[in-house]
């Protein structure tokens, strides 16, 4: 099935819609908007077997983790319309009047508002969670922002049977049609037109560097410049501690061959890079993780340019001196497969060549060999900006090593001890995010229902009557919302 | 007193001091942050009457008006440390651990940290509150960031003096040098330089739409982009309801002149655009704005800059199409002086004319008048953002006007009720910001403790033991700050 690219001039039509129902939507309760998104999980649930199905063909994931993922994507609806409902994320703030004071102070009241219509790009990776109505679709319509989705050409047919079940929810709940629209594009011109249009007041993304860099290059040449939120990937370096590696030297091998090929490698969160210093202990680690991906059967890939790049970007890395081959898996790998792959290289190699810090998406990792814990430390201090980290460490590896711990978490938006990175759990603490080139703004997670203070800003009302007031800022407080009430947090009227 | 330009290998220098003062700066508490700031605030009260002298001379602002905005300072600088020190800015979350859950679900616990070096541009018309110990660097050093302070040339004594105040403060503290650098700089290289340095993480400014657009694109065209929070001011629109305007036309004219000509109208809220629709209540309030204009004293100006733009912007507007002069102030108007001038121009005038939006930076104004209501909410619509915006209504006439109160809405940053923009409470509910072009990040605030969170951004624990935990997250919770945990809001310990 294929899907013409959206016209300009349609496009254009398609953002005026969204710029009016910007104006009755933005006015819709906390309650109204939580009420979209259960519905749009309902309709999403509805799709039945037939949206797996279809996602199967455009996509080659295997059905267990579609269906996985949708129940991620349905459960990030809920969890976020619970959010919006509870009303946390508005952050009100309110300073009541103090007549005798010279001047007088003014009571003001604070709350944030949404932003305004906001484009998102569907990922390749998550067809589901990252994409029609996944995360930043979800936190949209929860900030009080309608929604514009250009479908990934990947899995298209998959994109356009979701939003169709967003329509049926939109028109059920008597919203008007343009609180959410779905457009196709192969083109770049179709994203351009998105991004630039001047109705367009966010953008939210997940993919490349270069995808990302362009649509956020685009909004910021604009006449008014807009936010873009674009996760761009990352290498997600693991620093691999002495007193930690030495006793558990295999254990982390198994751990990181099922992490570095989970899902044929295709994760933001995948591991591409692993520190440790030089000795019989990496070499045990190093040894005992090649084994392991020797084992390790092939997967097929998203789709061929996805494989086409991983071929690509793995042999500039193989290419690179002082980069050498530990192992690769030893079955025979198909055209439309990824190869599991494990490359070594010295810090010294790492320090002076910026093509090694480059994100090889797919089944690939690293291993950077430092002569000692300077050289690590050097390593840390090179890293560009992170989604994640890992330190594997026991407490004294981290208490002894301070400068590493600092620097290491210097560069990232999520730090894990012990673990792995892969897995992105959809709660309130999680950040998902970090330092450029992981996101082109570090300030804000996509994973979690703080992603929904992407989509809005803050506004005060000076002087109000009670009456005239947002339901939020009204003295009653009968939405029993968390308020800092001259500054003291309280869900008490005032 | 002049100073000379700091050399860009100087800079260079200061940057790469500011990087290490980092390092050791961000691993300092809340307390011993907060009192940094409580510790700048006592020296810059230190300096007296010799501060205030030199502060006169340089911006020919009055003694009371600068003794108040001193006192202003240093009420920031210690309502921010406060705040600093509660912690509720930290957005501390916390998710316990569920092992049983499939996969089990890991602790994760999240707050803000420092973005790292922050660069501040004084602001030539505020010497003291924003500028070298202003709102800015007084939120980035509450944040943890080192900042490094540009003078404004204009008055870069006044600049100085403030400086050594706090190199005193750090020196008492025994806080590394470079937590606070002070430059100067009347090229634009030196601007350039600080804006473009790879150890520069944010910036503040507060100023023109030029200067600040400059730094923006500086900052966005750097191979690692970074958040420019400049507020490059604003028009103010004042729109005069109907019934609002026939009960109160010469009590909101008296009000209004004062607040167009307060300091010489040179507050980036000062209201510069007056909507009302024709009739004989908005040809009284225009009467009697004129006559009170007419009795206004012309004031001495913040330097000759100013005043020249003033004169040059001001003739522009009255040169253009439809608009006619209403009143000027009576009093003979000296070389170094703003001559307080009310303008009117039809809505149809204000829709086809852009130059008609922009900022007068002076005690300039200019009544819209609109053939019904309709026009009137064509203008709202028609508005670029604003840092404010203010309704004169009655109860009635905002029910009755929905979609201009919402469209108005939609334009600012702060939403006054019958009253006047100018003036701006040091408060948590406070917001001074504004979509573009009032400001580039309409996401945040340069006034109030919410500001705080421009110079952070979020990092999240995965899996950490307690021991290593930051004080913040750990489960004792023994600075008592208000944390989420389970979704929860509590001050309880886990």
């Amino acid at each position: 099935m294929s899907f013409d690219d959206t016209s300009l001039a349609q496009i254009d039509q398609y953002m005026n819609d969204a710029w009016d129902a910007f104006h009755v939507y933005r006015k819709k309760s906390l309650k109204e908007r939580a009420a979209l998104m259960r519905a749009i999980a309902v309709e999403l649930e509805a799709c039945g077997d037939a949206l797996i199905q279809t996602a199967m063909k455009e996509t080659n994931l295997p059905e267990a983790r579609l269906r996985n993922e949708r129940g991620r994507t349905i459960l990030q609806l809920n969890q976020y319309a619970t959010a919006c409902e509870q009303g946390e994320w508005i952050e009100a703030r309110i300073d009541t009047v103090i007549p005798d004071k010279n001047p007088p102070k003014p009571d003001i009241r604070k709350m944030l508002v949404p932003l305004g219509p906001v484009v998102v790009f569907g990922a390749s990776n998550f067809p589901f969670a990252y994409s029609t109505a996944g995360g930043d679709t979800a936190c949209a319509l929860a900030a009080g922002c309608p929604v514009i989705v250009k479908a990934h050409p990947a899995h298209a047919h998959t994109s356009q049977i979701v939003a169709d079940a967003i329509h049926t929810a939109v028109a059920k709940l008597n919203l008007p049609q343009a609180v959410f629209t779905h457009v196709h594009g192969k083109a770049f011109e179709v994203g351009h037109a998105l991004v630039t249009h001047a109705y367009t007041k966010a953008v939210g993304f997940t993919g490349s560097y270069n995808g990302g860099k362009q649509l956020f290059d685009w909004a910021n040449q604009r006449r008014e410049p807009i936010p873009v939120f674009a996760e761009m990937g990352s290498i997600n370096p693991v620093f691999l501690l002495p007193e930690k590696l030495k006793s558990s030297a295999t254990e982390i091998a198994t751990m990181y061959a099922g992490s570095i090929t989970l899902g044929v490698g295709q994760f933001c969160t995948n591991p591409g890079l692993i520190i440790g210093i030089e000795g019989e202990d990496l070499k045990t680690f190093t040894h005992d993780l090649g084994k392991a991906i020797q084992k390790v059967q092939p997967g097929v890939m998203l789709h061929q340019g996805i494989v086409n790049a991983y071929k690509e970007k793995k042999s500039t890395a193989l290419l690179q001196g002082e980069v050498h081959l530990v192992a690769e898996s030893e079955t025979e790998v198909k055209e439309n497969e990824g190869l599991p792959t494990i490359a070594t290289a010295s810090a010294e190699a790492f320090l002076n060549n910026p093509v090694l810090q480059q994100e090889v998406f797919g089944p690939y990792s690293l291993i950077i060999r430092c002569k000692n814990k300077e050289e690590m430390l050097a390593v840390a201090q090179h890293l560009e900006g992170q989604l994640t980290a890992t330190l594997m460490a026991t407490n004294e590896d981290a208490l002894q090593n301070e400068d590493l711990v600092e620097a290491v978490k210097n560069s990232c938006g999520r730090f894990i001890l012990n673990s792995v990175p892969t897995g992105v759990e959809v709660c309130l603490s999680m950040h998902h995010g970090g330092p450029f080139p992981a996101t082109t703004d570090s300030r804000f997670t996509s994973v979690g229902a703080d992603g929904i203070k992407r989509f809005a800003r803050p506004i005060a009302f000076q002087n109000w009557s009670n009456e005239l007031l947002p339901e939020e800022l009204k003295n009653e407080n009968s939405l029993q919302i968390w308020r800092t009430v001259n500054n003291e947090l309280t869900k008490e009227p005032i």
